[in-house]
């Protein structure tokens, strides 16, 4: 099962590396993880998505508890939050196929932040799963790079 | 002097913490870091934003070099190259409140992603500086909540 966990930690060095490490040690690969300040510029909020069985994700958030730097754990999966990505991507872009690219962007809210003779730019921020459907679309006109964000969630209402 | 790191990797369990590890080795707290997957499902791309003397980032980059599961690494540093951020916030919005906020929304190009009695949630993606701009903007109203991802970077061209 895919788990999204937000880990509220002091902004401090060599955190997130013992975070990371916690995963790790027990193999698991982290799909995506994102980590920025939030409101306070002492305060960060780490977001990670990761895949892996109930009982063993259960015992990691416990051992997160544990370290000094963690202000507070919230486990986001299945749970009713706002989740979304940010992706950068620039495709393929001869003149003849510019306008459909850019109907495709409109029908997604994608920002065009950068063109050049054979090539186009976009930005765009959805749910993940909108991303991946926008990608796919592009994906026919040849996708020279993608770099997508981490995830972030943020609990409704 | 503020770095943009972009780090090329292979998609395996414990490349991130390794990654995060040699920063904090020196003492170096990350400002950002944001991994995801790329348009290949088996390479990452970790960005990592730091503040840092310069010959010492250079000596970190030559390290991360050496690490059998990179593949490349690209400084976007004074580079020309878009860089983004999104930003999930929930902002205290009371009835009176509520066409304010709307309309910083409109030009900022947010989308409005959940709406309670007392708060709204706004998702955004912009340049990081547009993103501290309509942060400030936002904090009058009172911010009960902000979700910043990692910056993601991209050569313009």
């Amino acid at each position: 099962m895919r788990h999204v966990i937000s880990v509220k930690v002091e902004n401090k060095s060599g955190v997130l590396a013992r975070v990371a490490g916690l995963f790790s040690a027990r193999g698991y690969n982290i799909d995506s993880l994102t980590v920025n300040e939030t409101e306070q510029h002492n305060v960060s909020v780490i977001t990670i998505v990761v895949k892996g069985d109930d009982r063993i994700i259960e015992q990691v958030k416990k051992q997160l508890n544990k370290l000094i730097d963690v202000i507070k754990i919230s486990d986001h999966t299945g749970f009713i939050a706002i989740q979304r990505e940010l992706v950068l991507v620039k495709v393929n872009s001869v003149p003849g196929k510019r306008a459909e690219i850019y109907q495709l962007a409109q029908m997604y809210k994608a920002e065009i932040v950068d063109m050049s003779p054979k090539s186009m730019t976009l930005s765009v921020d959805a749910d993940p799963e909108s991303l991946d459907n926008f990608v796919e679309l592009l994906r026919p006109y040849g996708i020279k790079e993608l770099i997508r964000s981490g995830r972030i969630s943020i609990v409704k209402g």
